[in-house]
């Protein structure tokens, strides 16, 4: 597997699945490349609001704007910069706010085969 | 394993392993608190180089500055909210420029364990 460089603009956003909202993902590197890790860029519009189990070890990097991280009574604000562990098995709601969000995304193992 | 939130400034950054450069990095989630993956944060000072032979799957986010990663005959330049894969088996050589850079990164497995 040769070293590769992304930027936000390589990622096939769609629909995060489950939701119907302003929410996209997009991986650049998945179980289709035989990778250990998916890695993949995030958008969030404005006023969005997940909340999801975690099926995967999910590692979130805010590249613009600000999400909310919600779980059991903890709530944690993110922003450019800042990165989010959210577990496997946590319960986790992630809100946007006025401008929306863009993130980048690790997750171990491949999100999109723990969900089938 | 509870959510959690990470800045820059939680990571107690160390020189990085077998070089003596200004390279730092501090993980913030690793092997002592049971997790899956290894994130953490590095900077980079100007004009330094470090070449390695991955132990690990490594994603790296570029936060500030600008970094080039060299690997076989690819060189490539990653700014601000761009990402570089450097898989296991990859030799990659990793150089900053004048503005030094700060990055933030994941690790599958974990790279302290995989050194030893």
């Amino acid at each position: 597997m040769p070293v590769r460089k992304f930027a936000f603009a390589d990622a096939a956003l769609q629909r995060s699945p489950g939701q119907d909202g302003e929410i996209f993902a997009g991986n650049v590197v998945d179980q289709r490349h035989g990778a250990a890790v998916t890695i993949g860029f995030g958008r969030f519009g404005p006023h969005q609001s997940l909340t999801e189990t975690m099926a995967v070890d999910d590692v979130m990097v805010i590249l613009e704007g600000r999400l909310s991280v919600s779980s059991g009574t903890e709530i944690f604000s993110a922003g450019p910069g800042e990165m989010v562990h959210m577990p496997k098995g946590e319960k986790v709601t992630i809100r946007s706010h006025e401008q929306g969000a863009a993130t980048a995304y690790v997750t171990y193992p491949h999100w999109q085969e723990a969900r089938q």
